[in-house]
């Protein structure tokens, strides 16, 4: 029945956060990013970086023209950030978790992409 | 071991997936979405409302400033698809879908989340 699949759903969904928790992927970005907080260096770096990131979302999402400074100094923190040793090791985690959860999020958004597919007539 | 975790996160994925497709919520935007397209006015509202907000994301994510016009223009479309009664019950639905994806993404981004919350300290 009805509130069988929804229920069904919710326990899906939790059962893929668990199985996610215990993935190597994931205990490794943990232990990456927890490295990461215990060097001074590094962390400030990561800050900086975050800062810059979300400066340039805001005026994405408020539709403020992003200027070629912001492009620049966005480049200059990129790559003091992805010169750092240990920011490289979280970045690469980052990077293959991210991959994993855009594969998960293609796997069960399928049925929208499908339903949203232009027609074949 | 490592293989198992990920081939479970994946199991558990499709698993995500075949609830969705079998869920009311989805069974029934599949349905409004099928009159839709079968409603020659609705469906022309429905693709101009889409190309209005395909060409506002795209300035986003070039990082173009968006104007007044397109503020207003996107504000007009929007009023005259809403007050379409077969888009109205399109979006419902959409809206209802999108809420449940919301939940879904929030469960199982938990671990994300969590690892970079701000430290308490």
């Amino acid at each position: 029945g009805r509130n069988e699949i929804m229920s069904n759903i919710y326990d899906t969904a939790y059962e893929l956060e668990k199985n996610l928790r215990e993935a190597s992927v994931f205990t490794e970005l943990s232990a990456a990013y927890t490295a990461m907080r215990e060097d001074q260096v590094a962390f400030e770096l990561f800050e900086e970086f975050r800062n810059v990131q979300i400066g340039l979302q805001q005026k994405q999402m408020t539709g403020e023209a992003i200027t070629d400074d912001d492009v620049a100094s966005a480049q200059a923190i990129a790559e003091r950030a992805s010169g750092n040793e240990v920011i490289q090791s979280l970045m690469a985690k980052e990077q293959q978790l991210s991959q994993l959860m855009e594969e998960i999020n293609a796997i069960i958004t399928k049925p929208l992409q499908e339903l949203y597919a232009p027609a074949q007539d």
